[in-house]
């Protein structure tokens, strides 16, 4: 039974308190969190103890620690973590500076203790079973990769000062996503984004909208869209052409309800946002944290894709602000 | 907290014991079964008490009982637990004896405790967005009906045999399905059936294919296909012709992949059977009972569902045998 | 070159018209209809004269005739035009009355002349991929037959006096689809029907909504579906499980335009009506008529097929009056 | 009725022969053709008479010419057919040249006759009815448009090297279409392009896989998919994002058909290439050329269209060879 204690009791811990405690071979005993009652009150919830960050790392009896605090105190929390012997999941992104994250990434990596970034869309099963149907070659080569990650709604100006911007904090998803489906990190990027959705994201220095190209090796390509409002729902979409065919993951929608009157035939949405259509795929990212690190198995994120994805990001500013395609080596150092 | 005794351990008992146990308001305290040991496993599972269906039946302190046992001896649980008081929810059908159900019926609406029939499909999003829809009048005035209901492969013949026939095992769900939409039960029932799928369906004198059509007031039909046999998946759908239109819910499948190749385009299989595709109704049954039993408002199905599905079960197969439309009136009595 | 007389300048007539004239191997060389000024409008457009019946089919130059009169007298026509030598194509149906059909099917069987009765839908790219796929065993042995046909609007009721009724005028279609598709004609036939659209349909002795059941050797079934509104178009689908899977021809929609918006999301209708829907069909009906009387080779529809479609629509009436299965021997006599 | 003379005998002539002849206002006169047995055996299937450019050019009777021949004859002939009077349809590109392009444009225009390009997706049912979709403003403001279009087979070598790479040959259609459905021309073009579909493309100069984005004022965007090959047919969709929802245009299919098997969910393929999918668009053009020609009204596709959509194709050629965003001002000089 893994004994895990929880940073952050917010909206994206809550969903992990619940997975912990769900799952057979894991149980929460402590959560933390800036604010002490909203710790108490999901503590409660699922029998844990509230308690401070620091009781929660220097428990000895605590074999695991799910990061969800603010992004700024991730890479400390991964440090301080690993440093006393834990197994570690954290949110994404690791750091909002590259600098950070790749010493955070060089001081975890010295304790050897597993640590598993939090790129949840990776246990979507629609786009699982897209990889999967990829790496068993059912469409040959793969060459041409398009994601379509549209959020329903922008967030709150406020969020958007302190997310890093669209790059860092959305599409880091997406740059994971393409890592992984293609089986390689990209060598140079290119980006365009402005600010359409809301004129006020653009005078916070961000883009709402946006489109990058990665250009892999051997001439294969990616292409991210990214917009922060489709109105009718979360639209994440993915799709693969290869030599021998194309792999389309298609949105999870509401019911399969379809009304047919004078006025057209009417589908369900797709599910709103990330708690409806993700849940099931933090379960799973969490069943699989559990596995790998009880069985002292390859996680299947690592701190390195964590990092590889803010490099990206990086990078896709960078080429956002100056129009021009950015090599990944001048990113990486 | 609504505690509760479940009868059976079986495969559907384990549903409903998970369905119980995640609930926040009801506790399983206690599980009985004919095999002791399979009582044990899942009472241990879930921290209940393995007991007697009489050590069950006598404690006062469980306030409600799920019965899933075999078929015949629902009416005689859903009796002695009515009779101290508990509140039932008992799988379907009420019994194979139309006579013997309706008795149950009488003693139990004596008792004027809650009995719930467990139509899970009712409790399915997609039948039950088709419903709501319906009942907004979204296509008018509805006027034929029509349900798809295929099971990927037939029982065993074993099971065939004391299954009390397809009308009453397999269809009954789809008679419960037909006067729910239809809000209204049937005047005439017209049926065929064939043994088409395995001849040794045929010869212990059941059918495996089977069409029928109910004939509600006002000219209104509703028109049920029932196999045993759709080799692709659990093929559950329903449509809903009214005066302005068309709902139809379609199947729920596996993911979202589709592959476009030289050999066509191929999307996902519909989810296996009742287990993978309501495995959500299930838990939704469960707390659509736990919310009605708690603040003693109407069941939203009632042990009458369950009767006068079985009665159309009785007439379906009097028809089927006959060649001859069955007034409903000489089934009810 | 086929030459061609038209008889009927109607809705319909003016279908063949233009097909007749659009096929490389026949031409259109006079029109007739009891309208003369219609006659001679369509003549003028294909550059045909306008004629009388009797001049048409006296003309021995005239290869073949295709009547899209009125249903009275198509019986007459066939057998004046077999008479005089002419290949023929028919609309259906042959003629109300079975007896009368039965008669012009034996005067023309005697005159060995080529008649081919104008079951248009077996020529729909989508209906005949899915009975090229059922033939070539994709989903091995057949086992259940859906089909779903519904017209947008229901006809005036001067039409539905003169019509034969539902049975003969617009189900004789689906009977023919379901004989066709099945590769067998019924042994017996189970209907119900009733005026829900509209009451004066009822008034009329008719119906507008129905199910037929075709009950076929070996236990077969197939079920149709009628209804003579569908307000969002025309629903024109089928279904045939088998064996080793399900086959479905699903409707043509208007456009692949979809959109999705807070309200839901919107495809495009079914093609209208049977016009729309069809309009390819009657072209690749006529050609496989052209085919056939050029090479001398099977009809792929023929007179018998238009008679026994009659003969179930005549048990289909008679089993909707009565509530009994009708056994096809009491009316194939 | 349009009296109309064809240059070019080949596959496109074909198409447009057939088009021409079809249509009730215009008749088709003239076949000309670098190969004159092509030209008479065109001439001859629609009673029309083989003749020489020349001959065709300068014959005042002719109203119209349609220009089908290579492309390095277009800017010709169109030049020669407008100082003769002639309204003309040219086959895109205008040229492989933009300042040959340009000189074209300024001759023909000085001549007021009426030069429309053969942009045929503008007229394909579900792009237009997308385009209406969005100009009724039923999606609000368009922000993000999508093109994907995929060849099923990249052409021959030989073809390749005359071709003017892909950007001139295939994207062009996407670029005009992106102008039109925007309704707007891009300010920035970026490319990047790949050969990985056959090594003797790259090696010929060309990419057969890319993507391009167009920056449009106001920081809307377009991404154009191209890739030389999609074995599994013609892939031709469009997506549009807007402030109020989003509208997609997907494949035509070749038929409805579905089949469930143990084997997936299996539906039919795009139609196969141009000539299957946008049959009824070509004849969609030419009545909207005529309609424009007869009636004097403003053309849906102009020779200015046809030159902006090159001066994207030449941008887009810089950029991928440079990984520079091109301004278009630098290319339009």
């Amino acid at each position: 039974m893994l004994k895990v204690g929880l940073l952050g009791a917010g909206r994206i811990g809550k969903v992990h308190a619940k997975a912990i405690s769900s799952h057979p071979e894991s149980r929460l005993v402590a959560v933390s969190d800036v604010d002490m009652g909203a710790a108490e009150a999901l503590a409660a919830q699922y029998g844990a103890e509230p308690r401070s960050n620091e009781a929660i790392l220097s428990d000895p009896s605590i074999d695991a620690v799910l990061v969800a605090t603010s992004t700024n105190t991730h890479s400390d929390f991964i440090e301080a973590a690993t440093r006393t012997g834990k197994a570690v999941l954290c949110e994404k992104p690791v750091d909002l500076s590259l600098a950070r994250a790749k010493a955070c990434q060089k001081a975890a990596a010295a304790t050897r203790r597993p640590v598993m970034i939090g790129f949840n869309r990776r246990f979507d099963v629609n786009f699982a079973a897209l990889k999967a149907a990829s790496d068993r070659g059912e469409i040959g080569k793969s060459e041409l990769l398009s994601i379509t990650s549209f959020d329903p709604a922008p967030p709150p100006i406020s969020y958007v000062k302190v997310s890093g911007g669209l790059f860092r904090d959305m599409m880091i998803h997406d740059f994971d996503m393409a890592c992984w489906i293609m089986g390689a990190t990209p060598q140079k990027v290119t980006a365009i984004g402005s600010s359409i959705v809301n004129p006020e994201i653009g005078a916070a220095g961000d883009v709402d909208t946006a489109v990058v190209t990665l250009h892999f090796a051997a001439g294969r390509i990616a292409v991210i869209k990214n917009s922060r409002r489709a109105v009718y729902g979360y639209d994440q979409r993915v799709e693969l052409l290869g030599s021998e065919g194309l792999l389309s993951a298609g949105n999870v929608i509401e019911n399969t309800v379809v009304k047919a009157t004078t006025a057209g035939v009417v589908s369900a949405k797709p599910e709103f946002f990330f708690l409806e259509r993700y849940m099931r795929a933090y379960a799973a990212e969490w069943a699989a944290f559990v596995e790998a690190v009880t069985k002292g198995t390859a996680l299947p994120v690592t701190l390195d894709d964590g990092v590889n994805a803010l490099a990206i990001a990086e990078a896709a500013t960078r080429s956002a602000k100056t129009g021009a395609t950015v090599d990944m080596a001048t990113v990486m150092g």
